[in-house]
């Protein structure tokens, strides 16, 4: 599925395997992992392919492991059985907040993955079990001592303090990830962020239930 | 640009730096370059990223080598003078005829890259000096003996000879390739593919016309 | 340096340069950046070295990443003037949260190095202009649903909420990052953590000074 | 084998291995793949070396797989029985056409490894059966206008069309590459490239057939 | 265990796995193998990490093999049993001769491995048959013609000659590597340098049983 | 050039480039370096291509390490002037004693490439202040407690003692290697080893002028 936040728009699909790597071979637990990856003219200026680079940078690898790590805590892995599933998350292209919505889009991917496993018979569990909580993200931060929702790239740059936060539909976190970048950041600003984070999680979790029912 | 052939799906675009690599300073001349790349669910089965196995893999570099050839063939790098382009050919979906597919979209993503160096007075030439030509690109092949046009990947796979066939606007030949995998094809066989290749990019060289005159 | 937390010891090392990466050159602005890293002993199992496989682990350039960003909070990097300070964290023995000791380690190497500089003569800025304020940062968690502070391997494994809280010495936040491991967090709890972050932090404030004016 | 065409050398050897790859197991065919490779000084300006770049180049990856492309051609994989052949063509000394002397010479290697795995009996099916074809390759090229066949070096930089033609003793094509470098190619020049490339290929059909009665 | 020879300190460490690697299985032979590496910081100038630049470097690579191949000429494979034992050397600090100084502490460490499998009866021989002799090195040098002992880093990179030794207890040779570096040397200074290095690793052989006593 | 010692074939060729590497320039010095390969097929049994498994072996940067500086010790690089010669030793056929072979042929390489660069006027100094030195290697070994000169391929495997000698014409040591291998090794053998190695050496000195004569 392609999430379009803005001018932020990642293309989001989910790989089912049956079996999982060698060391989860007979725990009978299944594996949700992800890969995130910009393609090279997302950006307003052109960058260097990672796979022609032969290595995949640290902010790459550092989204990658966020967006499996969350998508994690929405899944029973012993009601998924031993199934993996990838989640691919590419950006087509970029105007800020494309981690968030890479998570946000990659929830309704894995549902429609393990729907299409619960029709296949393939599930150890019912699917609501495999799928206990919803999940979404946003980024919110401070421009100019304002507390942001979903900043756009030209804000992203000059905001103070950058922050994603991830959530469950029931409000609850899952990821929290506060960065002053160029400033520091007091407790009251801090909680003033957290609280807009959950609201627009929030306003998300709808979208994808609409998402999902159609 | 997003080019559509079927349910394979490319998208094309062009990147221009002013200046030239190294090794061509001072030479008066610009330089056109092309990467082609599959999204991991470009095709129905999942495949690894050339990024995270940290190399590019021997046909994924055989088919930007062979976009950069054709697209070079229709530019006079004297007249773009010392700028250059990179052609990024990123397959989100692929039902076979892939690289074709990517040249005849990147002629169109050069075309209008050519066009904005020319609005920004940056080219050596004028605009129609440095494209003197179109390029088009189709993939034929013999199925059960008999010359097809556009193999989709059914096809594709079972076809006993597979060649693309690269020409200009003019009907000229920029590049031959045709390949017996299973099988070895006679010139009579060889004939009719080429006359309908032939034919192919004529019908391209109409529909990139309506492309850039959108 | 040799920071130890517990049965968890760290080297930390300043390493200066004069002058910056290429990208940063003429700017006036000074560079700060860290590198982690883990001996394959220091955990109860061998790992495998990262030089022999070839390339650096995506929890090894999160790490880093985190190390440089935290510091560069604490520098004034136009009174730094064009001189580029390497932090190198490398664990010797690990035994739950390596990141933040190497953390709150570094900012004593940083200090060390600044100092140095300032003795050359080589800073553009005064020494207390450069570092302008303290660096701190600790590992709190949920165990049984208690908030902990400084988390030991075992701990840290059981753990439901793993986060990491960086501080100045004036108790402001640089960085704050939970994670809901197999678990997600309420509200109340993280906030429970926040108030036990900043306080741990407070105290390695006073370490830091001891060991500075030793 | 040394395969010498003018000042061309190319060393080709067969190695042959029992079994074949995993994702090949219990298929009953046999596997052919091809190597090529440049010593540094087989140019006359020494190139780097692949193993010290620490990645193999595009035109070395694409010659290989032209090679075990075209030797598959030649040799039925289910007679040749759950055996694996590697076709190493080295290039001691290059003055054009390296990559139709790799092809002409390994298929006298290929026709050796065949003919002792006869002689051990352990092929699945007859020598004759297994080998049912032989292969040629020529390089031919258009010189100020001109079709010429075997290109030397100081030809080949020249030549405005340069092709490769891989044929069957029979006069049936195996695989056809033209490129048109600077220039594109008409249809009929195209024509008298490939009847010098048969021609070509039947003369080395004779050489092949001499030396393997040696 | 950290040796510490003069300034230069080295952090040696034994790691036991049941089982051999898969190209010894069923040899009932052990395996031991080793890895030398510095820390960036070990020298005086900082060097850049192995892990980073993605390869390990010939010297490194150089030094791990001699450190493998001399500490298996004193431990009977066969003796040892289907065991594994890595032998870790990392630099934490280098003042010369870190390639002897790990050789005589990875003694030590191997014979603290043997005793640890011997505790837990998965040796397949008796210990003292398993490690049938002691193993010490030391590095000696020509330094204005004069033959030297131990050399220190500024000694050492003005030898004019220098050589490894590496002895068993009983004085006889494992290994002996000289180099002329900018000099060549005649045979009664090679001679000079063996007897000077066969008294040093006799020395070094009662300080390692004065370790493993304690 | 082709040294051929008994079944060992290396191919040993020296490339010139004016300048030397960026951290030696204006230094007034040149610079040598050697890289020795094997072709996979240059043994019985065919090893894997180094540039397909992405990395040089140890084994290889090892040899390389030893022929560079060996063939150093016989140049005035300050009479060379600042020019760099890479010397390659490409192994088509191996029986043993490959990098001694590789270091006596590298010689006469070197020298051919220091009369051309004389020639040419290139040099700082005279040829023979250039060349101040001829080098020579060999291997000897302990077969059975008798030293042996020169060891094939079978003899190596069985060798207890394996030992590379590099000398200069008047007889001095350049470099000694001598490995136990399997076994250790008593001073009066090492003695015998060393004889029998200048003895070696001394023949191909003369067979050095002969084919620098011819």
């Amino acid at each position: 599925m392609l999430v379009e936040f803005g001018d932020t728009r990642v293309l989001c699909t989910a790989s089912v395997t049956e079996g999982v790597p060698r060391w989860r071979k007979g725990s009978g637990l299944g594996w949700v992992t992800a890969e995130y990856a910009m393609l090279p003219r997302a950006t307003n200026t052109r960058g260097d392919r990672e796979s022609v680079k032969g290595k995949v940078g640290g902010r790459t690898q550092e989204i990658s492991r966020l967006i499996g790590r969350s998508l994690r805590a929405c899944i029973d892995l012993k009601a998924l059985g031993e199934n993996s599933i990838v989640l691919d998350c590419d950006v087509l292209q970029a105007d800020g907040g494309t981690r968030t919505a890479a998570i946000t889009g990659a929830y309704v991917a894995l549902h429609d993955a393990v729907t299409w496993l619960a029709d296949r018979k393939s599930l150890a569990g019912k699917p609501a079990a495999v799928m206990h909580r919803s999940i979404q993200a946003v980024s919110v931060g401070l421009v100019s001592g304002e507390p942001r929702l979903d900043l756009m790239y030209a804000e992203d740059v000059a905001a103070e303090v950058d922050m994603n936060v991830v959530c469950t539909g029931d409000g609850d976190f899952v990821e929290v990830q506060g960065t002053g970048e160029a400033n520091v950041f007091r407790r009251d600003q801090l909680d003033a962020l957290l609280d807009l984070g959950v609201l627009g999680c929030t306003e998300l979790a709808a979208a994808q239930q609409k998402a999902l029912a159609s």
